[in-house]
C-alpha cells in the first residue's frame, strides 16, 4: 500500500511522497489514496482496525508533493477510538478525515443482512485498462490505474448496479486500506444510473468495514441514489468472491463530466 | 430547530445551550442534535445548502452544558465549500463534523435512481411514543422524543426495512437540518436485520441531501447492512409523502443493547 514514514513514537505524525501510482489522470492526488492513507494513519496511531472513515477532499495536491498527516486521537475507550486526520502540503490542508477504529469482540453482533448480486467472477468480466494518454493528462501507467486492475461485468437490461472486480496488480492482498483505495468509483455509477456516461469530482468518500480477509479480488457493486442540481450521491457495496460482505461506502460528487452513450466524451471532441 | 447564537459576523463561531428536547434518554447530547447543529453551522458560515455531512460523536455532553462550535471553511469555490466543525464543552471536543455545502445549478444533473418502498402513509402507522420513565433515565418528555413524533409501519413478513414516519411535534417543517435530527435511527434497523431487538450507540452519522421542500412528514426507510464483532453498519433513505427522495444516510454503531423478541430488555430485567 502507501508507504508512510512515521515521525514520532506514537505514530500520530506521518508523511508520504505523492508520486505514481497515487495520482488521478490529471496528475493530482487520487481520492482513493487520501482515504487509504487516512485508514493507515488511524490504525497506526490506535493499533486497532478501522470500523468507519470519512475523507473530505479539500484541495488537489500535486505530483511530487510531500503530504504530512497529523492524527488526533480525540477519544480512546476500552474498545473504540475516535480519530481525526489532517493532511497538509506546506501547511495548507489538502484532505481531512474522521473515523473510528475499534477492537472486534468475538462475541459481538456479527452477520450480513444483504446479499451479493448474482454475477460472474473476474474471469467473466472485461478488463477496463485503456492504456492511452489523453491530451493534457498524465499517462495511465502513472495513475492509480497502474496499481489496480478493474474488470467490469457487462451491463444487464434496464437499470442496475455497475459491477466491477478489482485487484492490486502487484499481488498485494486486500485490507481495509486496500478496499478504500480501489472503491473510490461511485460517481461513475451515479452517471450510469442517470443514463449518462462520464463521472464527477468526488467531494468525499465514506467507508464502513467488516473484517477484511487477505483476498485478491473484490467485487464493487456501485449504485447511484439521487442527484440534485449537479450534486450526485451513490453507494458501493464491496464483496469477496465467496460472497462475504466486506464493506459499504458512499460518496457525493459534483457531476460535471457527463455525455451521452455513443457520443465522444468532451475531452475527445474537437472544439 | 436548534437556536444557535452566532458570536462573530462571519458566523464561524456559534454556540447553543444543551437542554430538553436535545437529549437522549440518558440525559446526554442526542446524536441527531449534533448533526443538525453541524448542518446549521455549516450553512450559516457559507450561506449555501448542505450537500453532505458526517458527524463523529466523540464524548457525551451533559444536559445544561453550553456547546461552542468553531466552523472552519477549508475551501470555498464558485459553487462548493468544504467545511469542518469542531464542537467543544469547556475546550473538550464533544463532536466534530466535516461536510460540503454548495449552490445547486438549475441545469445540473437531477434525478432519483431508487424508489420509495410501497407502504401506507403516516395515518396507517403506529405511534411509537411510550411516555414512560425508566429507572436511571430522564423522562421521555425531556428527550428528543418530545420534539419528534415517530410512527412505525407494522413489519412485513421476512427481512425488510424498518419503516418509520417522522415529523416535528411543534409543526416545524422539514429542512436538511431537520432530516438530520430525525433520521439518527439506523442502529435500530441493524438490530432488527439481525433478528434482534434493541439498538446500539452510534459512533457517527453521515447524511447526503437532495433539495428538501418544507414538508411535514418524512418516511425513514432503515436497513442494516452488516455487523462484525459488535460493530454494525446500516443506511437510511428519507422520502417525502409524494415519493420524492430527500436524503440518504449511513451510520456505524457499537451494538451493545440487544435482546430477543419476546424477552424483557436488559434494563427491565431484575438482576
Amino acid at each position: 500500500m502507501i508507504p508512510l514514514t512515521y515521525e514520532n513514537d506514537a505514530r500520530t505524525r506521518s508523511s508520504f511522497l505523492l508520486q505514481p501510482p497515487f495520482l488521478r489522470h490529471d496528475g493530482a492526488l487520487y481520492g482513493g489514496t487520501a482515504i487509504a492513507a487516512s485508514v493507515l494513519a488511524m490504525e497506526a496511531a490506535t493499533e486497532r482496525p478501522t470500523q468507519w472513515v470519512t475523507t473530505q477532499f479539500v484541495k488537489p495536491a500535486q505530483n511530487g508533493s510531500t503530504i504530512a498527516m497529523q492524527t488526533d486521537v480525540l477519544a480512546s475507550g476500552r474498545r473504540t477510538a475516535q480519530t481525526r486526520v489532517t493532511a497538509t502540503v506546506r501547511d495548507e490542508i489538502v484532505f481531512t478525515s474522521i473515523g473510528s477504529t475499534g477492537a472486534r469482540n468475538p462475541d459481538g453482533l456479527t452477520g450480513q443482512f444483504e446479499r451479493m448480486p448474482s454475477t460472474g467472477g473476474p474471469d467473466e468480466a472485461e478488463d477496463m485498462w485503456q492504456g492511452h494518454t489523453r491530451a493534457g493528462q498524465i499517462p495511465d501507467q502513472d495513475s492509480f490505474r497502474r496499481a489496480v486492475e478493474y474488470r467490469q461485468m457487462p451491463a444487464g437490461e434496464g437499470p442496475g448496479p455497475v459491477l466491477m472486480w478489482a485487484r492490486f496488480t502487484d499481488g498485494t492482498p486486500m485490507s481495509a486500506a486496500g478496499i478504500a483505495f480501489v472503491a473510490d468509483m461511485v460517481p461513475v455509477a451515479v452517471a450510469r444510473s442517470a443514463g449518462r456516461m462520464g463521472a464527477g469530482t468526488s467531494l468525499d468518500n465514506s467507508m464502513r468495514f467488516g473484517e477484511v480477509p487477505e483476498v485478491e479480488w473484490v467485487l464493487l457493486e456501485l449504485r447511484g441514489n439521487l442527484a440534485s442540481g449537479g450534486y450526485g450521491h451513490g453507494i458501493v457495496r464491496v464483496w469477496s468472491e465467496d460472497g462475504t460482505y466486506l464493506a459499504i461506502g458512499s460518496q457525493t460528487a459534483s457531476m460535471i463530466f457527463l455525455w451521452d452513450e455513443g457520443e465522444l466524451p468532451p475531452f475527445m471532441q474537437r472544439s
